[in-house]
C-alpha cells in the first residue's frame, strides 16, 4: 500500500479523492484525509476500504508531524499561506508534495534542499494556475521545436456561470471564493506588454479598458488585465516577445456593470463604515453619494456615474436589490467589500442544478521561416452537478494526476517547481484529454496589435 | 541665559529662529541650531551673539543627548517620523518640546510620563496642524460659552500662490513639500459626516466631489475632502455636531484637472516603471492608455478621458509638455509619482519673486436660544518674500510664540498636547494677530446642507 495524505477537504478535494480511489485497488494506493473539520474530511472520504478520514489540525506539531511521516505523498489543499508548515515536514521526513497554489517566496526558498533530498515540490497544478501552465508550455514548446519565435503571448481565463445556467442580467454567478471577486484587481496596477511597449492600468480604469474575445459555440466574452503579466516573460521564458497580456474573462458587460461599485467605491476593504450592522442596503448605497436634502440616492447614483435612463446597467443595479431600505446590512463593522459580498452572495450563488464553466483562451503569435502565424487555443468545461462543478474538476484532475505520477516516478525531475516542463505537463494534458478537458487549436492569421508595422504608441 | 534647542533647519526655522532672536535680549535667551548639515544651521542662525549652529545627527545617541541636556527647551523641526527620538530624551532629561507635526502613537503613549514630570510637550503648533485647532477652538469654546450648541463645523485650509504670481493656468505651484501635493488623498478614503449622514469618497473621485468657496476680496476657491474627519469629533468634542467635514483649498477647476493624473494612473506611488530614466515624458504618458498602432498618444489621452476639443484642461497638459517626445524622465526605478512630481517641478516651482498664501477657511453652524446661526471665520495670509513665505510664517510663529510662552510658564498645563486649551491659544492667537496673522469673521445666516429640515440622504 502506498499511502497518500490529503490535507484540507476543500471544493476541490472531492474530484481528487474520487479520481484517486478509482485508481486505489490497481495502485495500490491508501488515502487519508485530514481536516480540522472531522465530518468534512469524512463526507470526502466516503465508506472506502482505501481511504479514512482524520482530525488533523496543522498547527499541532506532533499530529501534522505524525501524519506527514505516515504518508509516502503529501496533498496540500489547504489555503495557500497554510503550506509551507507542511512543506517543512515533507523536506524533513522526505515526503514529495504537491499543491495547486502560487509558490509563495518562502516555499521558493525551500528548493534547494528540496532538491538535495531529491524531493518534488509540485505547485499550481490547479487549473488558473495549472492547466494555464501546461496548455500554454505545450504550444509554445511546440513552436519552438518547430523553429518558430514568439511574438505575442495572451491567455485569459474565468470562471463562469454554464449558459444552460445563466439567469441573472450580470450572466454571472459566483463559482469559487466570491471574496476574490469583490476584491480583483485591487493591491497592485495591472502592467503587460503591447507591441513592445509597456502598458499600465490602475484599478480604477481597470474595468474599463477590456477587450472582446470570441469562442466558437459559446459566444462573446470580454476580459480585462490580470495584475502582473510581466513575470511569465521569465517563467515561459519569453524574454523577446512583443505582446504579454494575461487576463480575466467575464461574459460581455459585466465588467463596465462591476466598474459602478468599483467607482463609488464599494470594494474598498480596507477600512470598516461607521454603524454598518444597522444599515439598509439602501444606506450602503447612499454613504457613497453626496448629501441631499431632496434628490433621491436614485438620482444621486445616476447622476454621479453618468448612467442613462434607458441603460441596461440599472436594471443589474435594481436586480441586486440596491436601494432596498427594509434589508439590513447585519454584519458588525464590515468593510464596503464585505458588505457588497454579501448583498451579491444573495443573487449570484449557485442553485442546487445550476452548472458552472471554466473558459480559457490563449493567443500564440510566432514567427516562422519568415511567416507570421498565429494559433489560438481554447478550452472550455461545463460542471456536471454540485459536486463535480468544473472549477472542482479542472483543480482536482490534474492534482490527482500530477501526485500519482509523481509517485509513480513517472514525474521525478527534483525541485520547488510548476508544470512547466516537458516531462510534466504531456502526459498530465494527455490524461486531463481522456478525462473530457481538452484544447482546441485553431490556426490563424497572424495581426497582433499592429498588423501593418506602423509605428505605433 | 535660557538655551532653546532647535533641531533641524527646515524652511520654517529661518522665521522662527528670527522670532526668537529678537526678543533674545529682552527675554535673555540663547538658541542653539543643530542640523545634519552644518551649513543648513549656520545659515539660519546667522551672526547673532544670542545664537550658534551645531553639527547635529539625532542618531547618534550620545550627542543627540548632550544636547538635549544643555537646553531648557527643545522645539524639533524634523520631519515627524523622527521627534520620538528627541522626545524620548527631554522626558529622561525634564525638559519640555514644540513640535509642529501631529501627535504619534509613540508621542502619545509618553503623555503618562510627561504629566508625572510636569512637562509640557506642545505639537500640532503649525499652521495646518496648528492655527487651524486653535482658531477653530477660539470659537467653538466662545458659541459653548455663550449657551449654543453646534451643529455644524467645516473647516479648510490651502497653500497656494498669491493673486499676484498666479500665473499658471492651473492657478498653482509648490509652495511646500511637492511630493505631499502629488500624492494627496492616497491611503485612505476620505471620510466626514453631512448633516447626521456618514459619507466616504475614494480616491479615484476625491477630486470630483469638491465643493466652492468664496473669500471675500480673493473670489471662488474649490475643497477637497480630507482623509479622515471624523476624528475632530472627539479632538474638538463635538459629538453632537451634524456635519462635521475639513478639506484642501485650491483655485477653481484645479481638482478637476488634477483628477486626470489620478485617473490615468500617474500618481501611483507604489511601483516602479519599466525603463523609467529612458522614458519620454510622452512615453510615461502613453503607458498609462491603451496601445495604438496609428492613433495619437493626444487623442488616445483626449477620448480615454473624455476631453472635448474646447477643454481648458487640455491647454493645462500642454502648459505641463506633458506630450514632449525629446525631454526625458531621467529618474532610475521610478514611480509614476516621482515622475509626475519631476515633470511638474519644471513648472510649478515658485520664481524668485513669487509669492505664496495661506487660506484657511472654517464654519461654525450653530443653534443659541432657539435660533440657527453661523460664523464663518477665514484667514488669508501672503508670503513677504522666498525666505519669509506666508507658509514658513504661519508655522515658524506659533512654534517660536509657543516655545517661548512655554519657557515663561504662561503656558504651563503638563502632558504630551495639542493647541485646543484656551490657556494655551488664547495668548498664541493674540500674539500672531499682531504679527499680521489674523482671521475675519462673519455672522451668516445658517443654511447647513438641509436648510428646509426635510428628511434627507
Amino acid at each position: 500500500m502506498r499511502n497518500i495524505l490529503i490535507v484540507g477537504a476543500g471544493k476541490s478535494t472531492g474530484v481528487l479523492i474520487n479520481y484517486l480511489l478509482k485508481k486505489a485497488e490497481s495502485e495500490n494506493l491508501f488515502i487519508t484525509i485530514g481536516d480540522l473539520i472531522r465530518e468534512n474530511a469524512e463526507k470526502v472520504a466516503g465508506n472506502h476500504s482505501h481511504s479514512k478520514a482524520i482530525y488533523l489540525d496543522i498547527f499541532k506539531q506532533e499530529e501534522r508531524e505524525h501524519a506527514v511521516k505516515s504518508a509516502d505523498l503529501v496533498i496540500s489543499m489547504l489555503p495557500a499561506r497554510f503550506h509551507i508548515e507542511v512543506a517543512k515536514d515533507c523536506l524533513r521526513f522526505g515526503k514529495n508534495m504537491v499543491t495547486a497554489s502560487y509558490i509563495s517566496e518562502e516555499m521558493a526558498m525551500l528548493d534547494e534542499e528540496v532538491k538535495e533530498k531529491g524531493l518534488v515540490f509540485m505547485n499550481e497544478i490547479g487549473v488558473d494556475p495549472g492547466i494555464d501552465h501546461m496548455s500554454a508550455m505545450h504550444v509554445i514548446d511546440r513552436i519552438r521545436d518547430n523553429g518558430g519565435k514568439l511574438l505575442l503571448f495572451e491567455s485569459f481565463t474565468g470562471g463562469l456561470v454554464a449558459p444552460e445556467s445563466d439567469t441573472n442580467l450580470w450572466n454571472y454567478k459566483f463559482t469559487w471564493n466570491p471574496r476574490n471577486v469583490v476584491v480583483a484587481g485591487q493591491g497592485g496596477v495591472a502592467k503587460f506588454l503591447q507591441e513592445g511597449k509597456f502598458k499600465y492600468i490602475p484599478y480604477n480604469r481597470l474595468f474599463r479598458r477590456t477587450e472582446f474575445l470570441e469562442i466558437p459555440d459559446y459566444g462573446k466574452f470580454e476580459v480585462y488585465a490580470n495584475r502582473n503579466s510581466l513575470k511569465y516573460k521569465s517563467i515561459y521564458q519569453l524574454e523577446d516577445v512583443l505582446t504579454l497580456y494575461r487576463g480575466t474573462i467575464r461574459r460581455v458587460g459585466f465588467s463596465k456593470a462591476w466598474n459602478m461599485f468599483v467607482q463609488l467605491g464599494m470594494t474598498d476593504d480596507s477600512y470598516t463604515m461607521e454603524n454598518s450592522a444597522e444599515m439598509s442596503y439602501r444606506d450602503f448605497v447612499n454613504s457613497f453619494l453626496p448629501y441631499s436634502p431632496t434628490d433621491s440616492v436614485e438620482l444621486k447614483f445616476r447622476h454621479n456615474l453618468k448612467i442613462d435612463q434607458d441603460d441596461i446597467m440599472w436594471e443589474k443595479l435594481l436586480e441586486l436589490d440596491l436601494f432596498n431600505d427594509h434589508k439590513k446590512v447585519e454584519l458588525e463593522n464590515a468593510t464596503p467589500a464585505q458588505i457588497l459580498q454579501k448583498i451579491l452572495m444573495e443573487k449570484w450563488t449557485l442553485a442546487e442544478d445550476d452548472k458552472d464553466m471554466i473558459v480559457m483562451y490563449h493567443k500564440f503569435g510566432y514567427e516562422m521561416n519568415g511567416e507570421r502565424k498565429q494559433i489560438d487555443a481554447t478550452m472550455v468545461n461545463i460542471g456536471k452537478n454540485q459536486n463535480e462543478t468544473a472549477m472542482a474538476r479542472t483543480v482536482g484532475l490534474p492534482v490527482g494526476i500530477a501526485a500519482l505520477k509523481i509517485l509513480n516516478g513517472t514525474i521525478s525531475t527534483p525541485g520547488v517547481q510548476l508544470p512547466i516542463n516537458k516531462e510534466v505537463y504531456g502526459p498530465i494534458l494527455k490524461e486531463l484529454e481522456e478525462n473530457g478537458i481538452h484544447f482546441r487549436e485553431e490556426e490563424k492569421e497572424y495581426l497582433g496589435y499592429n498588423p501593418f508595422g506602423v509605428v505605433g504608441n
